[in-house]
């Protein structure tokens, strides 16, 4: 172990791609769970620019308990319309006051939730469809200390916390995540009929890759079931290319699997998220901090949208892990799987890790011996780099969900 | 006494105007309790006219008890902001459902609350400076029946209640109700930082009439202390001007007068309204149905805005009253103060009140036997069309505050 | 006029007494609009005591805008249930910290609530009937200032208000006022199926006095139809016997007129007030300062209960005006109809008006000369000591509503 | 595989217990999101049993969203104070309608948070410490369909779904789960210093396990830092013992790490918990299904409490993988690690999942053949009886947390 107290070793346990069932999802950015989580580290991106404007330190606050509440809602071919509207609850605690100063807190917490919404589902009207309402306590004293950037100092854990991250990403993992991506961007862009409520399910027996989506499509552009018919098997084509970029394996995509034609009952919105009508989200329900949920891997349970970027450890941690590695398996050959965890201990600065361990799946031919120590000294870079991951989340360049 | 019950007599007190002390208040439309009453009454024709669309009648519904929370604000000169929204809550009950088929009540409440705020109180930010959210009951099964224009028939009253109107009005009053329209008509339209949050008193004894003016300034177009000052004395002198048009009475007109320069105690707001900055507002507390506050006539306590203009006998017979009062002084010469109050009685067709009664002063040398039958053929023609009222309320030609 | 500008004169017109239409009302302490009140001013009484308790002297707050939203039930004879709780909200602002400390406001106004609902509504059971919920403000900085009594000085007026009292109560009035007071209270302790919402509308037309009573049943403890009418039939008795003791009149007694047997539509509820099934209230929409609604008298439109009783110039000069003209009618003889006004003026002493007029009706025979020295000297006494109406509304002994 | 596809494979990897770093947390019933969970879980318990009684079978609901609001405390040696309350918001939807009757969703699901905060957190006083509020949706129109047990069918899975259970516990794991439930237990009840919002931390790395607990003292039991620092260290002799009778590993105990006493920054409440001061919850944040939160094994994201227990897949899954695991574990020897993951398959009944897996770790010297058919055995009839753990979830005998 290093003055890092950096563990690296080799597993004997298959890595998941060699594994016989794997299991992944992915929820879109237009799910509950993830619009709640989007609003919640766009909240608390906005409350940390704010303080950096006006104090030039980041001040304590936590914003990663967003409660969306859904609404009601009565699609129908060519434009349907909400009867009750999604209730949003910003829930968290912030620093409102600092040298005699008032700090307009809720006021850009809700503007940040707006313009979220607006950016990424845009078919909510704000006010009407959606009604955004904020809860931010003060906080107890204890915490109320001032967390900043005037120092370079690194900052003390104040948790015992846990993060873990893994590369590189199965042929499943990897067709999971692009699937939403690819559909929540060209292709959504190309056909507004769809909606960003994607849910990508990725199962994988053997060599046999199961795709199930479940995307929500928007009235206003599907005149007919003839229609919506229509999108779903052209979802379901474009699903198919997409996937089959990743793999060899035999790939099948089933869309909107629930549907029952005869009963008239289809994956029809108004807004294109099914929150409008009965799925409530909350923060830190859904994806993991690299975007998926992979029951075939060690997960940590901390919610990392809305925590503090500065001082909140699980949330450093957990982006730190991935990060680490990533920039492993892109720099180092001969890694079949790789999976490192951090572990803080409290009172100690965070690039002092209790213990960072990282376990590897070498590639057949490959001993640890070759590659241990370019992988120590990459972790070792990152761990004294830690300070990144505070900006590049305060700059949105890392994505928590 | 008329078959309509009505009943007129000369009253031997003296007219308001000819009192030696009378009072006077409005609350202009920014004032936190109007703007209760007006979202209260938005929200009111909305659902009507939801309901004539999609159902040819109106149904059961009332919207009367709007709360508005203040929010916190920081002005400053060249513009502060917001630091805690308003907070607005929806209250009231509405059929939501009709002949199997739901009705986005809600939706269309909360549309009507955000249009009103955007037309009348422009500078607040929906979403930010505001939120509005909304709690609209089934009500109870008994009054779930429906009320309609089907047929042509009167609505029964369903309550006893009360309602009084006045005309003429004294000059005391007709310079108050002008003074705030003037103000936050073409003078805030010139006049950018005039906030629509002006409350205007006036006080006159005898043949003195004192006019004191409450006038929220709006920061972003005030830079400095002396800017201040000048809107101030810009805003009196113009009141001076209004005032002054109504009457041969001596005038004093005060603004903002619990300014205290030395303090920096001053009127400046963010949004034109003391309802960013602790006063918080609800319906049925400022302004009758005539737009003023007049503690030397009777007064109805009943809450007029966002009550069903179909069946609510409260705000037909306070509207009516008010109408019917109108009508007779520009109608018939002679009468110097009247006072017409209308009673329901359960059970019988709005129609046929239980009483009409007409309060005369007449002019000098007019007896009652001169004028009294003209003043009963128009009440009698007002009553015989008291539909007129719902249809007026439901096209916004009658206000009700 | 005196120094204290007290302003006597006689009236010409006919006493309220005397005149042939009153109309006088009265909501019980179960009506939504009196739940909100009684709320609120108990929840001011116990902020004031906690400043005086921690601090020495009361801080500034104003907890006037109490806001319920009605709930739904399912009433059943021998006892039926609440279906969706009435929801309440406390609103107002008040100082939260002093001298350092944290005050808690809000917990004491939780408090406050709950204890008066268990003590004057107490079938509803707290936390599943009814949810209550707090938004108190701080409150703009300008008026963080203190208000206290350590000092023997009186509180400068911080508004132009205005406050009216009449003395004594029509044989209607005192009708209207004692027949709700006897139901919700001995009536009440020997019958528990009536339940605490009874309004009391009283007509007088010349001399017949009708008298109609709407009163909230409790449905647990009527068991049958019959039982129902029986109960109804027994109020009806009850409430005339009471009527006759205040006058020779004519009296007829109506209760329940809404009712229709034939359809099964009574008034019958789970907790014994309107409030649980469609009916919303809030603060100073029902009765005024002295228990009643007058439409025959002038009325202010503020609403006392919940305002700061050391500061607010409209809640101290409703309850003075009032407790004068009562003092006046008790000493003074000769006297048919008083109406005490009092005017405030911004930044002079409370105990100064701007004008305190009083409007006497004498008695036949008697001149106003022969008693007016003895109506100033009790008004000049009762304004020197003006201070003791906040003391007495602290200590709950005087009702604002 | 058999008819319900059960896999049954030996896996080379260590067991948990043989690895060299172990992560196992447990958060205590106190802990905001232990409330949360405990809330949801006793609301949807009491929805199930009310719709057994009013209708015969459980119609559809999900309660699983509670959010926990932070309040705001002032402790303080002998007895602090409350001074903003906590705010608990239950979400979710249910059937409010069956049959043309209204049934009591909301009351009845405020009546069970308020039941169980009374359980386990005593020291929270209702309505004052905590509020409660509800907003429950009726859901999707889609899902209004009944789930029901008047037939023995065994239902359909309406969505892909995956749960995993393991066993035996570690030791670790059994320290964590056994020093909460004897803290929360035996040691509260006999010393009420100790609040219910305890968090176990286990951490070993080869041999060597640290147990790190944080516990929250109620201030009303505790005078002076002196007793406290007893309180603490009481606390840490019991934990060490409980510690030591599930290992012969070397344990250490830290409680309350993060206090500092020269700053007199201790871990002290007045209820008991931290969502006092400023920790928010919220459903299926905290532990997972088996009371534990364990990194070292693969998780599903689902939140278990709130659920359905009639037609939730994931709920069922989880619940019912955990019982497979234990069982198996309780009568088969020779298992040393043993996991055990069902996976849903849309529209075939729930007793035959699409795979239902278990991956043993055999004790040295035991092969898998040797007992394969016993361990099919008893996942297949777990699998057969899967109604069982509906029954048990209504009936209160299963844990969600």
């Amino acid at each position: 172990m290093t003055e890092r107290n950096i563990k690296i070793e080799a597993v004997e346990r298959l890595a998941v791609e060699d594994q016989s069932v794997e299991i992944v999802e992915r929820k879109g950015i237009g799910h509950p769970d993830s619009i709640a989580d989007g609003i919640a580290e766009n909240v608390s991106r906005a409350l940390s620019n704010l303080y950096l404007d006006r104090v030039g330190k980041v001040l304590h606050y936590n914003t990663d308990e967003t409660q969306l509440v859904a609404g009601e809602s009565s699609p129908a071919y060519g434009g349907g319309e909400v009867i009750e509207p999604i209730y949003i609850l910003l829930v968290g605690r912030a620093t409102k006051k600092y040298d005699g100063k008032k700090l307009p807190v809720d006021a850009v917490a809700l503007k940040a939730a707006r313009d979220y919404l607006r950016e990424n589902i845009p078919e909510l009207e704000f006010g009407t469809d959606v009604i955004v309402d904020v809860k931010l306590g003060e906080g107890s004293g204890d915490l109320q200390d001032v967390f900043g950037e005037e120092t370079a100092q690194i900052p003390m854990s104040n948790d015992t916390s846990f993060g873990v991250g893994h590369a590189p990403l199965t042929e499943t993992e990897s067709i999971v995540l692009d699937v939403e991506r690819q559909l929540n961007g060209p292709y959504a862009e190309r056909h507004p009929y769809l909606g960003p409520d994607v849910k990508v399910m990725g199962k994988r027996e053997d060599d046999q890759i199961d795709i199930t989506v479940a995307a929500a499509m928007v009235d206003s552009h599907i005149d007919t079931l003839a229609e919506y018919k229509d999108a779903v098997e052209h979802v379901r084509g474009y699903v198919s290319d997409v996937a089959t970029k990743h793999t060899d394996r035999g790939v099948n995509v089933d869309v909107n699997t629930a549907d029952d034609y005869d009963e008239g009952s289809i994956y029809l919105t108004v807004t294109g998220t099914s929150a409008e009508m009965g799925d409530d989200g909350s923060v830190g329900r859904g994806n993991r901090a690299n975007g998926l949920i992979t029951p075939n891997r060690p997960m940590s349970m901390e919610a990392t949208s809305g925590k503090n970027p500065v001082n909140h450890i699980g949330k450093i941690y957990n982006l730190l892990s991935t990060d680490i590695a990533e920039a492993v398996v892109a720099d180092v050959d001969g890694i079949r799987d790789l999976q490192v965890r951090l572990l803080s201990q409290i009172g100690r600065p965070i690039d002092e890790p209790h213990v960072a361990d990282a376990k590897v799946v070498t590639d057949e031919g490959v001993e640890l011996g070759d590659i241990e120590a370019d992988v120590e000294a990459i972790i070792d870079e990152k761990l004294a780099n830690v300070t990144n991951v505070t900006r590049r989340v305060i700059d949105g360049e890392m994505s928590t969900f």
